[in-house]
């Protein structure tokens, strides 16, 4: 019952107020909820504002929040899936509808203006999807008004289960005195809390292990630096962190022994989309003989898509021309700027899920997982 | 006599006044010189300000110049190797020296304050000991002044005449509708002028071949984003930035079918040092069977060190958590941050000379080219 612990633990820290904008000033002493769903409300963190000041941001309207994951307020896979799912309670609440084929038409326009905010990232269509679906059996408005909230908020807390037992399972991977490089973000910052990633380093950790953590700063949206530095450092675990020029001179110099990261979209095939960078960390660590993993929950999986179905975003050019008002390149340079790449299965030594690894060959290993929680 | 027609060109554009700082507000229509010596002054760009502001600073006191390298208001092997050696000069001048052994004792404690800036790259202690070399040699106090100004002011017309070589022998390696990848800059303002892989880039455009060139960011000092974009764009060369998380994206993609780097350092067997992130470059360019190619002069050579003498300076942690006054990482994390990193030879194609290409076996090849040269 050690989630439940947590939970505990998480709403000491917390604090709330009717202002749209709360400030937390007391540091919290527990991993971090990223968000949740309160009076009816979206509460989240802002991410944006990290590290420098822990502020949540509260939303009553459903593009509020496609305009939170579109700007990052809220970003990493299994957070963005909730954060749909919590967008389109909010649009049921919202809707003004009378009849059951009416409140279906609005969530149907809430479901896509949230969907195109980040059409990558496959968990938000799962989140979106599973949402529709509790709405499309249901018998008339209140039933799915109400059912609808019932089920996000329960995605959520089994976001966290999810990842406890992804833990469970990778930390098995882990010893003593490991040197673990993880790229981005694939912590309780990415999730609702706890994490996947990074999930399995606090659950290697907690099983008594002593480790050491090298975050890339992941350039260009810097969510190494920003937040896992800071949610590792926050909950105690021992970091540092390089520029992602970095990477190949830290495994050159032994300074990492294995490598972890999450993911945004993984085939059947065991292709892993995810933040742009992994390829190449994924790559340097085949070269140098270094196990390289994958955590992320079964909703992170597209079994249909193939790799040429896939298509990757790119994000705005100031993410790269800027940091903050601060230019860092001349005027009007063309920039190249994807948010995800491609990692093929022969560089990945096993992907954790929350029942159990899959390793190669993928395509068999991943086809069991799905059938072991059948 | 390209040569004697680039200084004119440049010389268009410069002005210069009494104050210690000058401001070109005029666009320059030409490549850039980054360091020159102008009525008993040293006149640098400030690089630290680019690509926002195109400064100028002029300096007397040889301690300003040491503080500079350090700083990096000039970088790049080549520039402060010539730095370096204009230091010097400037060192002679202000000595009160009245007997040559008084002098060359002013000049062997001015040697090693700008020796201790940046010990890694080859280059400084090149033109340093090139200057102590003359001033030893010399007869008296006025003779030894005079020389060292001359042989400085040689050395800095010589790089561009080197990187003009080097640019001919380079250029013959690249073709029509070549997309070549650099990483860092090894550009004009690496140099006194023209550039070392960035000049090789210059004479391909030059001799009529189109070519694309993918700057990488570089961080965490993003030399890629400040001064090869501003550079490359300035004399109109086609260039995309991309952060260097985008690396393995970009080859994956066929947006890359060559590398050019420059080098700090380069020993006898063919293991080059040059700005943090070339290595993963290399070895990502070997696994998509692209060539790599290094362009420096011979006074990169470092024959006597093998690659365990070598020391990799660890520069300032601020570099990676904050970036002007903005913070980009917690308060008091632990940093990994080297200055530089080893290419070892297996991963590079050939080494790019003044007088001629080293191929593999680098150890034949780079003997084979000093011979040449004597």
């Amino acid at each position: 019952m050690l989630f439940f612990e947590i939970r505990i633990i998480i709403n000491i820290g917390y604090e709330t107020d009717n202002s749209k904008l709360v400030k937390l000033k007391t540091k919290i002493h527990s991993s971090l909820r990223t968000v949740e769903w309160k009076n009816n409300a979206v509460v989240m963190i802002d991410q944006t504002k990290l590290p420098n000041k822990l502020v949540f941001v509260k939303y009553t309207d459903y593009k509020d929040v496609a305009n939170a994951i579109r700007t990052l307020v809220v970003r990493g896979a299994p957070a963005i899936g909730i954060s749909g799912a919590f967008g389109l309670a909010l649009a049921a609440l919202q809707s003004k509808a009378k009849s059951k084929e009416k409140l279906l038409e609005d969530l149907e326009k809430a479901r896509n203006t949230l969907f195109e905010t980040r059409p990558t990232a496959i968990n938000l269509a799962w989140g979106l999807d599973k949402i529709m679906k509790v709405a499309n059996k249901s018998n008339n408005v209140t039933e799915i008004k109400k059912l609808i909230i019932q089920t996000a908020k329960k995605m959520a807390e089994e976001d966290i289960e999810t990842n406890m037992n992804m833990g469970k399972h990778g930390a098995a991977l882990f010893e003593n005195n490991d040197r673990i490089m993880t790229h981005c973000n694939a912590g309780a910052l990415a999730t609702v809390g706890y994490g996947t990633a990074l999930g399995v380093i606090r659950a290697t950790k907690e099983s008594g292990k002593k480790i050491k953590v090298i975050a890339t700063e992941t350039r260009p949206v810097m969510q190494g630096s920003r937040l896992t530095a800071f949610e590792l450092k926050h909950d105690g675990i021992d970091v540092s962190l390089i520029p992602d020029t970095a990477v190949g001179y830290a495994m050159f110099k032994g300074l990492v022994n294995k490598v972890i990261v999450g993911a945004d979209r993984i085939l059947r095939t065991g292709h892993v989309y995810n933040k742009i960078g992994t390829y190449q960390v994924a790559m340097m660590a085949k070269q140098h003989n270094i196990p390289f993993y994958v955590a992320a929950p079964l909703s992170t999986f597209d079994l249909k898509s193939n790799p040429e179905d896939v298509i990757i975003e790119q994000r705005n050019r100031s993410e790269v021309t800027q940091i903050g008002d601060r230019k860092t390149a001349p005027d009007d340079i063309d920039v190249i700027n994807p948010a995800f790449d491609m990692t093929p299965p022969e560089l990945i030594t096993g992907i954790i899920t929350e029942v159990g690894i899959a390793k190669p060959s993928f395509e068999e290993s991943i086809k069991k997982l799905f059938k072991s929680k059948m």
